[in-house]
């Protein structure tokens, strides 16, 4: 086992087992904050490294937040192309939070609104996915 | 600041800050595992609890797999409903992997192989997110 999936496992100790669906299932344990805030950004220029660099780097002051527990940013892998894999968006962001609230406070935050104002010229589309421990 | 954020800011010190993008920005770190694999799915039945904890309990099989260096399983939150959220998916599965290698292992396990085997009958839709570090 590797420093990496140690602090995981940790990690996996400070979150407690949500929900009946658990019940008798080893492997139930959620390894991360609860709320996961996922959002693709495809860019108007998507071929452009340098609107790529700034959105990433206006993605990189959202970790500031006081809430976010912890952060992924990231662009398509090269994994293998399959009929079920987008791989069209240009930037994708992951948050975590603890809860809803977390996420609120996130919404409204001075860092992530200057982040809009910022970067929002460089996308074209949007998609968010907001997902609860289960 | 509490044992959560500590945890993940002790895992942000095993991954390597990547990219010349970074160059600068402290928050350019990345607290988790370099490629993460986000699927969401859209159930048969999207209103039956057991077709969702049959699902679930099949995910949860998928963190085994030891390529996997951490996970998260989840149903949309409620967080404010805007036109850019898709809240219509019924699950969300989320696993880290070191690299596509990684992924690749875990794509072609038998522990893979036998959730599919076993729970592709509930969902209708498939849409598969693979992202890396950036």
């Amino acid at each position: 086992m590797n420093t990496t999936r140690r602090t995981f496992l940790a990690a996996a100790a400070t979150v407690s087992v949500a929900g009946a669906a658990n019940a008798g299932a080893p492997a139930a344990v959620s390894n991360y904050p609860k709320l996961v805030h996922h959002v693709f950004f495809w860019l108007k220029n998507p071929n452009s490294k340098e609107d790529l660099a700034k959105l990433l780097a206006g993605l990189r002051t959202l970790a500031k937040i006081e809430t976010v527990r912890g952060v992924h940013f990231g662009v398509p892998a090269s994994t293998e192309k399959r009929d079920v894999v987008d791989n069209s968006y240009s930037a994708s962001e992951i948050l975590f939070f603890d809860d809803t609230a977390g996420q609120k406070v996130y919404q409204d935050h001075p860092i992530h609104k200057k982040f809009v104002e910022d970067c929002s010229h460089l996308w074209e589309r949007v998609v968010v996915y907001d997902a609860i421990s289960a």
